[in-house]
């Protein structure tokens, strides 16, 4: 039997992922479009817990005010009736036009105006909904042309952006968290802010940095073939965790998102485990939603898009016994233990011990024995090979 | 006529380059070892101000130390007589096996305080040799299995030695600053810090923050996909482009070490013009030596060695000729200022403009002329075309 | 001056290229629709020579009759009253729903028959209008899912089809040349025949393979991170290079379709080259119209779009400027015969040897100096700087 | 129980994957040299059974004639002794500095002639030991300066090269089948015959193609983003999967050699399905050895090296095991036939049908039923959840 999840699993949808209709670049869309209030109920039957959304997911953009009030009323019913959370939302700034150039960092002032209202509105309504995380994905923050674009500048603005923003959840009193999304390219040749590093360091130059954290997507850092599993590690090393969009990719090329566990499956494996466990020295879980961030193939009608919404909280479920039977497993704490795994959580240094002192040890250097170092065995290989046995329940 | 390197061109390499002698991964050496000393006079020949090295460069591991005592006075004499500098050093923390897990975040303590060792003993040469700049470069501090590296434990280590060794410089009024080098792979697996934002995120983290920056390598970021003129201007944003490698790659693959230039030649023309005329709308240059990392190709010998040295900064001079005339254009000029480019620097706010007041302006939102927006031409693709001409002497 | 193109140099445009809407996977349109007859008169008052199409770029799909017919009419006026010729026409496998999961080899067997007759419906407009080549991009032949699509089965009905409308064009004295254009993935997960290599193999197994050749794009094939140039010159070699698709790519990512040469504008030089001066010890070179497959950036409008299409040719005629320049160069000439490239076209074998006269050979082994070929270089760095300094007109 | 190798499952290593003694390109070696005797009975003992090498992994370059036959005499010993098999040989081109750019195609023709030999010398001890394959990797076939190599006199020296050795196999009575292995880059820039592909159309211009196959190894595809599974699905459809190299690879970066199933697990397990149970419509399994091309971690010591060499075989034989129920599970078969992919088996047209009659077929396209064929859905997520299901063994 597969495990069937249930809401305390937390697993959250993007509204626009199980509601892609299927148009890409090169044609046109293959699904209808999927009502919000539908997509809460089929999602909360199928066990999970949230949904999230971009205002223009919910509200088609030029939708009256009536129109607006009525779609939103008739969400938050669906909300109340089963349950269903909205744990983060996020802003539209890539579909319109207008936003060609990107948002807040747009060669064109009144567009950043723009931009910055329309995220504001939308932040209403995430409050009025409950939802703690609000997320900035820029995915039009960035350039074709090197020359056509001041960095320098475009980083000004954008934290110009996040601080105005983070100010008015404040004086709103919305106490709302912000996680900021990395990626590297696509739709533009080279986005802002490409990797969960360059996010973090941006972050730490910020105003309100304590309520700015990251939104790392699993298929955005592998389109730079960096490791999804180290990059969320450093996230939570800083304490920047706060939200996170699980998908599948196989390496650098078009954005895929993939289920879940699609792309490299065994960096997934880690990834729960990291995510569940903590690190295994010790240190942080991630405790917010589990949130999936995929497109269903083209190639499927509404069938295929649950049946594929259910296969990325059946493989994390899978992922997540998995992980707990390998760290339980003895072998496997001894195979970590002789390579070494527990040893990096001490101190090289001696408690105290000053840089004057570390010259004085002899045993550290003049007569540190380099041929037994030069010559041991990590054990790594054994390590792989009992997390390949839990991962495909071997034996 | 090529452009002719001078010393005020502060040009420098590192010893490793120029006496790379060709042994790959799949093939034995190619070229004869090549002495310190013969290098600094050749270079100096060249038009370069300077060289850098890792202290096994320098001095073969295994040197006595009467030997070793030569070895530097040989090399001082070289600098003395030819007027070369050497601006920066760094260590070798990876070709020893003993290395083979990572120095500063190996999983063995002994291994971890015996790099410490290494590094303190060739900042002692640095000093003596006035280095500025001391780079890390952590290429084997990473992993191929995730299971096998605590990575919160491994930055926790990463943090304990720089902070230590920023203690020693200080202490020891060697007045150095430290330049991190990120690499997202190879040797390792996965590498720590895999990129130039990874990097400055982890460097907000120490305790002399302040006198660590970053040493990026254009070929390092391009493996990942990462613009590097976008890399190196969030770090000039950032205050932490303390040194930098200039090089050649193509794309993600291994680790090519082309000529500077030989890769993203239309990328490498932005880089120069970053760096030589900063940002756009102002801001700093980068003011360090230009210093190239690169390798001969395996098919060379001393003679196409330094065909390839000259190539690099000929090819650097001429690219920082281009950008200037560039710049000087009065089209270029009038076409940034179309694409809004100057625009960028100005606050996206009024002075003094508060978020309630933005909500005010009903221009900005309720009014605003979306249509005018929607339709508008950045003029992006004239910008590009303005730099073609200048890169390539059209006309 | 910047050269100006002109019809001699057999520059032509895909209809959907400068009439590329702007609408991408993540936003709306930001141009309007460019109908064919401008684009004829554009492109012609630009200089080119040819225009080409899909199918559903000149009618719209869902057209009647009458209409398809009036639109026919006065494309052929526009290319009358211009001199405008069309040099190549394809299909639209991709756009419509129904190809979801490929044409030719869809799993649905309707598809793959509708597939069919679509092609020779358009290819009776192809003949109508002159064109002499036909091509083939199997943008939706392929799969996300290794076990949904029978690869081998696959590769029969392409096969099948290829050779099914060989014979049509055969019977109908049409005359045609087809050319299949190879691309490793986007929009499906893996698109079958990803390479140039992988065309040219397939197409050895076809009924009339003397009429089948390839269509290769740069950016397709360096979204693998193959050569462009090599790639071309295995097709010249194999006799296949019936057509081509010039932009540009910045190596494995997103489908870029940048202008020609702003990607890898150094591996446009060598492309230039061997299509305008054949292999450097002799070989075709590449007589087709030089047609360029790319995308105008969304940030643009149509006056960005004339800019961009300009700006195509303008590179190719000074990167073709440059190359004969370099090929003229004295000091090339000797470098390359010092560099050995001229020595490979001679056989390796003497006239007439057999193998066991090559192991009578002493000289070739037992007595063979291989220290002196150990050590010797081959001067390609100064081949490469040679070809830097005419690229950029240095000097 | 992990599934325990036997000599019935024909899993074989080369001697310098089990041998490799772990220098790269940035440190030096950690293991001792592996002996050939000491690898055979150490391998044979693991369940093993056979042996691969190169020319110069056996005999050491510059070994006595009496040195080579005594080396010679041991291993064949061994194999006796244990009952191991030599099923391919192949050449070391590559190491050498003589072959500093190529052996069948280096621009110095001695070097062409003494590679053609160094080939022959080893084909008599391939012969002697009963290997039915000979590969070929060129990985020094290739350049890194376009200009610098005439690709198509390279493809016309390389085909001279082949048909000599292909004749010299023939009148020898050696019955040899030769495979090429294409890789896409390193250790040069671009390498010849990059892909599945290129290989394969190359072999169709060859004098005795028929006696000419190819080797594709997981990686090298990867690294070009290629589809492992679908490149040998097409050389089994051309009849030319004559060996195999298994290993894993984690997409475009530097060649990682890992165990296999370490890199794409899931695309592991679609190629054993093929290599074991054939395309889903029928067509040829694969026959020959299962070959292992990886390199155990640097950090292991020969533990690791054993242990690695047994996680090759242990995972082949699991996901056989899984492979074998897909096939088997009744609502696999049953979503196969909801996907249609047994439908890709049939042919589009009828028996004999002709482009008259296809035409004449108003079903098939004027009143063909669009409307259905773009709303279907095919269940390609429902079949790839199954696979993941028998992989992982869920339930």
């Amino acid at each position: 039997m597969a495990p069937v999840p249930t809401r305390d699993d937390k697993f959250s949808f993007g509204l626009w992922t199980v509601g892609w209709q299927a148009r890409d670049l090169f044609g046109e869309a293959t699904r209808p479009v999927l009502a919000g209030v539908e997509a809460v109920h089929k999602l909360a039957e199928l066990g999970a817990y949230g949904i999230t959304f971009h205002d223009d997911d919910l509200v088609p953009p030029g939708s009256s005010s009536g129109e607006r009030q009525r779609i939103v009323d008739e969400f938050k019913q669906a909300l109340a009736d089963t349950g269903m959370v909205v744990p983060m939302v996020t802003t539209n700034l890539f579909g319109d036009p207008v936003f060609k150039d990107g948002g807040f960092t747009s060669n064109d002032r009144s567009v950043r105006r723009y931009a910055l209202r329309k995220v504001m509105r939308n932040m209403d309504l995430a409050a009025e909904l409950g939802a703690g995380i609000y997320v900035f994905w820029g995915g039009r923050e960035g350039s074709e042309v090197d020359f056509a674009k001041d960095v320098r500048a475009a980083l000004d603005r954008y934290r110009e952006g996040i601080d105005l923003l983070a100010q008015y959840s404040i004086d709103k009193g919305y106490g709302m968290r912000f996680a900021i999304e990395p990626k590297p390219n696509e739709p533009r040749g080279d986005i802002l802010l490409p990797s969960i590093g360059h996010a973090l360091a941006f972050i730490s130059e910020l105003e309100h940095a304590d309520m700015v954290g990251i939104n790392p997507e699993t298929g955005h850092e592998q389109m730079a073939s960096l490791n999804y599993t180290h990059g969320i590690a450093q996230a939570l090393w800083q304490g920047k965790l706060f939200h996170i969009d699980l998908n599948g990719q196989k390496g650098p090329r078009y954005d895929q998102d993939l289920v879940f566990g699609y792309g490299d499956l065994l960096q997934a494996f880690s990834t729960v485990d990291l995510l569940e466990n903590g690190a295994p020295g010790g240190g942080p879980t991630y405790d917010g939603d589990r949130h999936f961030d995929y497109k269903p193939l083209r190639t499927e009608n509404m069938e295929g898009v649950w049946e594929s919404a259910l296969a990325n909280m059946e493989l994390y479920l899978t992922l997540r016994e998995r992980a707990r039977a390998f760290r339980a497993d003895p072998r496997v704490q001894e195979a970590l233990t002789d390579g070494g795994v527990p040893d990096l959580s001490q101190p090289s240094l001696n408690e105290g011990e000053t840089h004057q002192q570390l010259v004085a040890d002899r045993s550290a250097f003049e007569d540190y024995d380099l041929e037994a170092a030069r010559t041991k065995g990590y054990g790594f290989a054994r390590i792989q090979r009992l997390a390949i046995e839990h991962l495909l329940a071997v034996g």
